[in-house]
């Protein structure tokens, strides 16, 4: 069985776009979340910042569907290979990896 | 900055290879790690288990070797573009993902 082992008892999941295999975003779900992820087919987080399940998607409409879930040697992180119906990041950008390092290396924060 | 709000003051570090595009292994990355890899160019990780930092590949010589480093939208995590030198995985295996989660539903324990 997966170790839920992470903050809040979350495994780490990853998703990555199944077709450009691009990596859209990393969020923690637990055992609930992964519950609500496998049955509706739609990715569900457990958010640590405001401790409750949210639907990807549930305000933005831009849903993330599951096309194959994959788990590490260690069973503490999942690799969710999605469909999504939208923009993965709240900032509008296809994944919310759309900063390089540099950009925070040369900002004064 | 970097928010290393994560366990033991880490981010998490997704290794993605920087030609396949396969997503390879998450781990922790706290400041030390991530300035090692950064002044090296090899992938360093902050155990969470052991508490130490270590070398990616320090017992296999399957070192991690950075190519491209980008950061999430609300900077807790970071995708790193690598160039491995082996076998990611400590089992053998070119990605630490190499189960479908059908195998652990299947599975007794």
């Amino acid at each position: 069985m997966l170790n839920f082992r992470h903050e809040d008892n979350t495994v780490i999941a990853v998703l990555q776009d199944y077709i450009t295999n691009e990596v859209l975003m990393v969020g923690n779900m637990n055992r609930e979340a992964l519950v609500k992820t496998l049955t509706t087919g739609y990715v569900h987080f457990w958010s640590l910042s405001r401790k409750k399940i949210w639907l990807k998607g549930e305000t933005s409409k831009n849903f993330q569907i599951v096309e194959e879930i994959r788990i590490d040697c260690d069973a503490d992180a999942i690799l969710i290979k999605v469909k999504p119906l939208g923009p993965t990041c709240h900032t509008g950008n296809r994944s919310c990896f759309y900063r390089s390092h540099y950009d925070i290396v040369n900002s004064k924060s």
